[in-house]
């Protein structure tokens, strides 16, 4: 299918930043959220790519919109909503968590940050958590508060992105562990900041709260940046496939557990708390998942987008199948993820890949992230 | 803004007449529903709105998920979700109704179709409907299944649809009640067939179950849609600002309530049954509503696109906002829908109107749907 226009209106929600990044020329939106999400700058993707692993790049991540959970029952509605164990979670840290339904099919992987023992912020993928939420609280009824609260994160990613944080908020930022978050001082205003991103090259995510504070936010990393070849940017495709970064809606949907996407480490299987789908979760659990995210590097010249799954096969059998692709300059060939049954996820497996086009490719299933060609 | 292209993955869905309508020329896309909704097909929009006028026209409409509830308690479910009482509603019947939250904030206005007495459909608009039905049927441990079935909703819409749907499914759609729906032989396969859809010119909305059968019945309405000049479409903008037909996300959010948004027919508010936002909607109900969605005809020549509200004032004090304007080619005026506040939403009120170039507009207040310019 090629690529026709967006049409926008109220419905796909502008961020602060979107009139900013459309300044700056964006070529290409996806929707996430019902909110709009900058995909391109009249660069190609593997331009970004390389600019993203060197430099450091301002991102647009309005979409990921925060549930907020508040009150005294916030704690036992979270845990409730995710097998990962959050009894020790500590106010100041995020916690990466899939969430999962009553047969564990994956509902989101937010991150969750612990603003208070009382109150937590979910920085959601594409999926109306919201919803969940306010049905679970209304159903069970507890006393917590299901709200959307007015914050726009934005991102800068790359590995000069400490740089560019110390020239706004000095360097208390350099020691922020990985996966903390700290509250700064924005012209006089708080501002969470945290040690996160989609991408594996380093940086933070940003929750300026209000849509003034947020655009004033991004034009001053903007004006930063100019001295560290700032350039605006999005979740580069190739970095997130090499980097083995899982997707919502692509990589994982209702029909996938969290143990066929490779997230076994974050979910609590002793028995020792309860959560939504425990039962389901712990019966896979038992004999392992049947299949599972690997990825896969593959021949040929560079394939086409990914817009429906691929099938995966050894000799002539089909044993998964391609959920996102794209060629990579690093390793000179094509790379992807993809769900492999049980028996063919090894690396090195040998695997025959059909891309859209109809054409079989020669693969070989790799660790993730990947890190040889 | 411009409209700069969208990029498709697997999170975007296709629909199974999603190649179709690219090999048709499809223009133009939306999301609704993590879903791909075609808007437009290289003619105008003012193109489009005659033929729709006069023809009739295919629309992929496969973005109009159903949520199935189906069990013991399907309806307890149903009639928790809607203040539209459900109380009569018979087997064959769709029934426009109003969701709302605890706060009688609007959540969508799905048509629901009763399958039976313990099976209901809800033909929803952009949100996790799903995940709201889900939370609220695990929170009170109700004995109901909440799914997504493999259906795929295509319309046909314009004054030949009833002559389009002989052809296929003989003279007996003829006699078929507005708002109603039968179950119908396509191939030796039952399709539900409902009188709806999204334009005032008459039509049928159809609900096919799985891949291949949508697509041949897609293939079998167009071949036979040859005589009946039939095109491509989808729903316009003219046509629906002119019928009033609101939209989930534009005109309402979980900011406006029902009574705001003219649906109070759809609201039972003797006290006679229970619903979620019950209380908070009695209480709305017994002052009435501070605003009201209302029409606005405005001077000046053609409108941009209203991607944000545009402000609404009289005498320099602002009583309202638009959330979807167009030209009218009908009326030679520009044509709106808007919220006004009490006191200026009455037929023929002055106002002046700000579109997003800044530039001040004259314009009055229609009832809607609007019937004279």
């Amino acid at each position: 299918m090629s690529e026709p226009r967006l049409q926008v209106s109220r419905r796909q929600r502008a961020t602060p930043y979107t009139a900013r990044v459309d300044a700056l020329g964006v070529s290409g939106f996806s929707i996430v959220n019902h909110t709009i999400l900058p995909k391109g700058f009249q660069k190609s993707v593997a331009e970004d790519y390389w600019h993203l692993k060197t430099h450091v790049q301002l991102w647009d991540v309005g979409c990921q919109r925060q549930v907020e959970l508040r009150g005294a029952d916030a704690a036992v509605l979270l845990q409730m909503m995710t097998p990962r164990d959050l009894r020790r979670a500590r106010v100041g840290q995020c916690l990466y968590a899939p969430l999962i339904d009553a047969n564990a099919g994956m509902l989101n992987d937010p991150i969750i940050l612990k603003l208070a023992d009382d109150r937590y912020w979910l920085s959601i993928a594409d999926a109306d958590i919201l919803l969940w939420a306010m049905g679970l609280a209304q159903g069970l009824g507890l006393d917590v508060e299901v709200t959307e609260p007015d914050v726009w994160p934005l991102a800068i990613q790359g590995p000069k992105a400490d740089e560019l944080a110390a020239c706004l908020f000095g360097d208390e930022l350099r020691s922020l562990p990985f996966f903390d978050f700290k509250v700064c001082d924005f012209n006089g205003v708080s501002v969470i900041i945290a040690r996160t991103g989609f991408s594996k090259q380093g940086g933070f995510e940003m929750y300026p709260q209000g849509f003034q504070l947020a655009r004033s936010l991004w034009d001053a990393l903007w004006e930063a940046g100019a001295d560290f070849e700032i350039s605006p940017g999005n979740p580069n495709l190739i970095e997130r496939v090499e980097g083995g970064l899982l997707s919502y809606g692509n990589e994982m949907t209702r029909a996938e557990n969290p143990l066929e996407c490779g997230l076994e480490r974050y979910c609590q299987l002793d028995g020792s708390i309860d959560y939504i789908g425990r039962d389901a979760l712990l019966r896979i659990a038992e004999t392992g998942p049947e299949r599972l995210i690997r990825g896969v590097i593959f021949d040929g010249d560079a394939c086409p987008a990914c817009q429906h799954p691929w099938p995966i096969s050894v000799d002539g059998q089909q044993v998964g199948y391609v959920t996102t692709a794209i060629w990579s300059p690093r390793f000179e060939r094509n790379v992807a993820l993809a769900m492999l049954d049980r028996g063919y996820w090894e690396a090195d497996t040998e695997v025959t890949v059909v891309s859209s086009e109809g054409r079989e490719r020669r693969g070989i299933i790799t660790d993730l992230p990947m890190t040889s060609g």
